[in-house]
């Protein structure tokens, strides 16, 4: 396990291959914030070539956004040929809970490709933790500790890391339980930041052998990064600009005085 | 029926979700301009789920601008669903005229899901109403007054309201013309703001019954917005990361001092 | 044959429109970059509509980045209708050699569409023509000099020109070697530069007869504005912005006290 600083260091100077199946959404901006942290993004969902490229990278990152049938083919195949090369992956499961698509695309990608790190906001986890976790009815809070019992059903169910985004990112493995305090309101108003830290995740799963410390550093990193932007930015429009610029220059002197995280037991 | 302002603290307050069945170019833009406005935007167009998040939605945005035959599907039956339900329906024929694809999928789109707004450059309203419209050959120019004709023969035989945009933006109801002032040459050297008007206009649907008021409306705040992003920029670079600050920081002064927009009777 | 600043002075007059199939990462930069440049860009790939689009294009930019079956087929399609009529094509073979889908797709466009320019880096240049060139075994290195001879033998075999991008471009035809110095390393981190290039050097196969002369033009032209932009970035985030200002502003005096390249004879 390496701190935030080495392991970033490492993903600037290996530039890791991080392979994303995501949402036509954020595409372009999830690439832009891998080369700014130092990774190598590629984007490919052809049936024909996932399976090769896979075998390049050093992370999947798989992201239902926008979902059709095809492409759920295409996160299948390549999620098992990580799986078969040890290549850990990330799932963002965009939307669990809003359609049956999504809930059941998550749930067969959970079952089928065994994700290292699912990273959701809270309502995400709960639509496909919260029917294994004893929960008392319907949760009506979006809340991120609400999500909590529902992360360490999944932890359990698919031993995993659970990485909930929020004002308060809560990162659950079966052992510990990390919450970030980093990040700003802004980041809510511009499209694609929770897209962002799953494809930073990847890049911080392609350089960390402890999933849980990657997920946790990850967050950190996008938060601060965040933090940083938005001292700067008038609005949603140069927030975006500053965040690039922000990941691209993020030195060890702004991680160790910004960085605000803990880590607690998990059970 | 409500003033811009209070329209525009509505949406902040109620942030209504803006389902968006549209292009790939602008996906990401549009998604960044209605969070700016304080709307919630869901880009979704596969078959299995576009009926459920429309049911979730205040509004549908169904924009043509990348084509093909299993997203005008999407867009049928995401356009029935929203129908059935009354939700409002934005269309952005865009490129219709160019090429019969396009034509064609709007007409069924006008003639199937009748959408409460159709907001366009004159050439496509012309593409789309001309041959309703007594007119007297083709028409060689490109002005939003040449287009009127054709807007007004759309409006009688679809029951709708239709946005013209261009120098000056006119809207077209049964009875009313507005026309709006506001805007910058630079708004035409950046991709998409077309699609990105249609997606406001599809937040403000949302929120005011008036489907006159609401096309207007949304075409001052861009216009508003895209005048003040304009006096800070050097190039269409630093215009879209301003358009997006102002859209976000916009408010009411800036709205009543700027606003620049009358109504005439449209018989 | 035209100075670069006649020609860019054209193909704002003219705006041509340039015709992209190209990669959903970078639609949106792509059609920015050609706005910004004063170009018409339109994004159109349904099989039904291609041909159709071809007829009004200067250019036809073909683009592999996020591969699929249909989209081959549209390629193709577009390709042989712009073949008839004359259109020159750029093809952008992102990714030539990482995977069998991309490398055999690339080499069917030379095959059936006849390409004007190719334009790629030294890696995906030497996929397509390495096995066609006198190479000693696999050359481990990516240095764009190293991919001249591969890149003779594409000009060789299928009469085009070879635009190699790289920290000097290297621009190959039957007679003569250009050889471009502008650029900047920060273009290395924002996706889709290379895109960017691909579009603009369609924009000037719209105005330019000589098709050496506009891929050379093209990547003078980006490498310079890279440079302005550069010079005035934190990061890849203010880069982006910069970027398309630096395209949009670009004068006379920029263009002749900036640009640095050289012609030499190819043999």
């Amino acid at each position: 396990m390496s701190t935030i600083w080495d392991n970033l260091s490492k993903i600037r100077s290996a530039s890791p291959l991080v392979h994303n199946i995501t949402n036509y959404v954020v595409m372009n901006t999830s690439a832009n914030a891998l080369l700014a942290v130092g990774a190598s993004p590629v984007m490919a969902h052809a049936l024909e070539e996932v399976e090769t490229m896979v075998g390049y990278a050093g992370a999947l990152v798989l992201n239902i956004g926008t979902l059709s049938p095809a492409w759920v083919e295409a996160m299948l195949r390549a999620g098992k040929a990580a799986k078969a090369r040890s290549v850990p992956i990330v799932l963002d499961p965009v939307g669990a809970g809003a359609t049956p698509l999504r809930t059941d695309t998550a749930l067969k990608l959970l079952e089928e490709v065994s994700p290292s790190v699912v990273r959701g906001n809270a309502s995400e986890i709960r639509a496909l933790g919260g029917s294994l976790a004893s929960t008392k009815g319907v949760d009506s809070t979006d809340s991120v500790e609400s999500a909590i019992e529902a992360a360490k059903a999944l932890v359990e169910r698919y031993s995993l890391v659970v990485s909930i985004s929020g004002p308060t990112d809560v990162i659950v493995s079966k052992t510990q339980i990390a919450r970030v305090h980093n990040g700003s309101p802004l980041m809510t108003r511009v499209t694609g930041m929770g897209c962002t830290a799953s494809a930073l995740t990847g890049a911080y799963l392609a350089v960390e052998a402890s999933h849980f410390e990657a997920a946790a550093q990850a967050m950190v990193v996008t938060g601060i990064a965040g933090e940083l932007a938005a001292s700067q930015s008038a609005g949603p429009g140069t927030f975006q600009v500053q965040f690039l610029d922000a990941l691209y220059a993020l030195n060890q002197a702004q991680i160790e005085s910004l960085g605000r995280w803990e880590i607690t037991s998990g059970t």
